[in-house]
């Protein structure tokens, strides 16, 4: 079987982090708010076209990453969005948000100026935190 | 038991259009896109902390009207965002999109500056074409 792909442009604008049964899970570069974005092994498009058992799996795989962004990062709420206007590959969002963020209160996409930038330290621990919480098994073939 | 209230900033926005079994069926005002709004009757704030059968049944919901969107309404994409900066209750956005709509490709999130209106025709065949696809069941009190 041919090995699925990651979107360029998602690897360019984040790291990837490692996997999860069913979702790739890469952490967005600019480290103003813990932006994670997930990408299911599928090639539908949209997040509401796939079945229910696909779906349901990969919206437990978000909620995963949602409750580690409450319960370990510290954030009080979790902004959630399938859009995919740019790039085709499906891909969910999952972003911690807290008033008085960066942007708050508008979203982020197309609204966030503020930048920020993890150091290999962080994203170490950020990567650790996430075996522990929600079993992410890290990917060898991590390019940064 | 105390009957549930869809938050007066909703009601501002939207037409209200009926029920599904879990989910109140709102339409935004804004007709330069069919941008559909879904408040669960829950308490809970972000789509991720429901648990799994609450969750999975939601998201049934959102499917449905996705597919209602693309189905129906000839749309090719659909954008679906659970956000709530500014509105704390629970409500799911699911909205057609094509390219060259009146924001494409931004998400409509303080992007879509096009405005337009329904009709009460237009709203009504809107109500009986989700009656026939998703099961609508309208809402009596309907304030317009």
């Amino acid at each position: 079987m041919e090995e699925f792909q990651i979107h360029q442009r998602l690897l360019d604008d984040c790291h990837r982090l490692g996997r999860l049964p069913i979702c790739h899970v890469l952490l967005h570069r600019n480290a103003a708010l813990p932006w994670f974005i997930l990408v299911p092994e599928t090639m539908a498009t949209d997040l509401l076209d796939l079945s229910a058992g696909p779906r349901d799996r990969v919206m437990a795989e978000a909620a995963a990453v949602s409750a580690f962004v409450k319960d370990d990062l510290g954030y009080p709420k979790v902004n959630f969005g399938a859009i995919g206007n740019l790039v085709p590959q499906l891909h969910l969002h999952v972003i911690g948000r807290r008033p008085e963020d960066a942007c708050w209160p508008a979203p982020v996409w197309g609204h966030l100026e503020a930048t920020s930038a993890y150091d290999e330290q962080a994203l170490n621990r950020m990567i650790g935190r996430l075996e522990t919480a929600c079993g992410l098994a890290v990917v060898k073939d991590d390019t940064g």
